[in-house]
């Protein structure tokens, strides 16, 4: 059974330095584009990027199946192509901010990106293979092999086969019209538009048909939800409701706090959520919320563009931003306590100093 | 005057763990890639990625010169064009090793990357606008604005007149045949080989001669070497020899240490120097050293590949890499005190536990 690190309190460990300079995040002056371009798209790479060579690449389709079979990716690409623009976050987004906060990935708030994602949908493979009777689910296998909390193991995690069989879920080899790039899971990628990013398996190698759940150890113990270590937990899965806002004015270099002019400023940002559409994101000024203006919802599992006009006046100001999804989901003012630090949603906050 | 930030003992900042996550470093096993690809090259942003539009970029070429002119980028594209491969390293890179440390980006090693870029050497502009008599520098002006230590600016750099006449000295509009990125200063950018990656200034918008030695604040105050806060201090300048390893085996999620099985290893790196070409990289063992084998210099400011053979022994070993340059530059065993924690070139160590 894999062991839960102890949680840290206070100052950040070299540990937690060296993944946050592996992991980069998207600067949130990105929101700027519809799509994250390459190179600003967040990363979470488990163990190290592996060398993967598209020509030679199989994926592997096995397990409780009647038709098993193998194929690379000259056949993949063959097929008639799928596109979906997808917003990706890291389940741990936000576990920065809780304290005391789990020995992970110290993001703060710059752990979600949107792509388009072009491949050919699981569900035709599910189709060719022929899962046999009482399958439950599929596990996906990527080629990162490394040790997490004592375990030796390639990155994997499953669906349940009704999951699986939704037609926006992709085996995905472009990224914005581009092959996969190497840290993006080149040549291969699972896409599950709706969940956190650990659901999108990269490196993929290799899928399982099974007639029992997947036990691996980033599905049976890692990403779930819990209170404390003895808990059972509940698995993380869609993307809570959320918001960002490209902080207004200029930055300092040290502390990113902001310095703007008083005057008219728009201000404006990006709403997500895996669980319905958004259908309202609030702009809030030392506390009072009025609501923002929305753009279109480009795709269903696509962030949505909003802005507010605020009237800057001089002085030190707290802005923030509060979605709210069709399913009546709004994000919390403050972090929800969560042991591995996953999930939080909590309204984002940017100090602004205004001058005359 | 700049006022200069206290330097830290111990743990981390959330202000560092900010800045990690915004200025994303090399993963190390990417030192397989002879050309570090897009998405891996590591960043240092000092403010935010400006809002540019390549269509009506204008660069200006002001100051002491005969023929003041500006041009936009679709006349840079016209000229004849130069493509360079060059290691940029971050002047801070290792800062985050030093004890006590200079509050800013906390690199461990991953602050430097390898990359082909293609541009219009100075040279042909300067001869272009014709430097009157009298000008030592040209000063080189981005679009990203911001305050550090209390002052507001663009950053900005200088070259002597000497330097930046240099036929190697870039003005580049491409990375790795790609438009350059948004981060990585599109639509145009300075290239200066050899130096520290401050000299190569992005969304590069003026070009001014001047009749004195440049005093802004990113030339006159910031990377400088110095032993406290009231030196004057040295400049920062050229890349001092510097090598790094992918470190072998498979790595430990949160601490990142590495694990491997007994028997042959190869190991590989890179070495490199902003003064002169690498000629030899030794590898070490637990404190015993061999000659590694050295792959052909592509050129003359671009890494050199290196590989050692390691007769992997069951234990926890110490491996390590060390280059020296034609000029006779070796790198230290051990950081060398710096304010600003600039210029850290102490050898990489990597523990690795070998099993049976």
């Amino acid at each position: 059974m894999a062991q839960s690190r102890a949680p840290i309190a206070g100052r950040f460990t070299a540990q937690e330095v060296a993944l946050a300079t592996r992991n980069s995040g998207m600067p949130l002056e990105a929101l700027r584009y519809d799509l994250t371009p390459a190179g600003l798209h967040y990363l979470l790479i488990h163990f190290d990027i592996p060398a993967a060579d598209a020509e030679s690449w199989r994926l592997e389709f096995c397990g409780e199946v009647e038709r098993p079979f193998s194929l690379g990716i000259a056949e993949l690409r063959a097929m008639a192509p799928r596109t979906e623009r997808v917003t990706l976050e890291c389940a741990g987004n936000g576990r920065g901010q809780i304290a005391p906060r789990y020995p992970s990935v110290p993001w703060l708030e710059e752990g979600v990106s949107t792509a388009a994602w072009t491949g050919v949908p699981l569900a035709r493979l599910m189709d060719r293979a022929g899962l046999r009777t009482g399958v439950k689910e599929l596990a996906f296998h990527g080629a990162d092999r490394g040790i997490d909390r004592g375990v030796e193991h390639e990155f994997a995690r499953s669906l349940s086969v009704e999951e699986a069989l939704r037609d926006d879920v992709l085996l995905a080899y472009q990224m914005n019209g581009a092959d996969l790039l190497p840290q993006h899971g080149a040549p291969l990628r699972l896409i599950v538009p709706g969940w956190y990013g650990m659901a999108s398996v990269k490196w993929l190698q290799r899928i399982e048909a099974l007639a029992r759940p997947f036990d691996g150890i980033q599905q049976g113990a890692s990403y779930h939800f819990r209170a404390h270590s003895m808990a059972r937990g509940i698995p993380c899965r869609r993307i809570r409701v959320n918001s960002l806002m490209a902080p207004p004015g200029i930055p300092d270099f040290y502390t990113r706090t902001r310095s703007a002019h008083a005057g008219a400023i728009r201000v404006s940002g990006r709403a997500w959520s895996g669980n319905a559409p958004i259908v309202r994101v609030e702009f809030g000024v030392d506390g009072a919320w009025q609501d923002a203006a929305l753009a279109e919802q480009a795709s269903p599992f696509a962030w949505r563009g909003w802005h507010a006009a605020w009237n800057a006046r001089p002085g030190i100001h707290e802005l923030a931003c509060r979605a709210t999804d069709a399913a009546g989901n709004v994000q919390p003012l403050d972090p929800l306590w969560d042991l591995g630090g996953f999930g939080n949603n909590a309204i984002q906050r940017v100090s602004v100093t205004v001058a005359d």
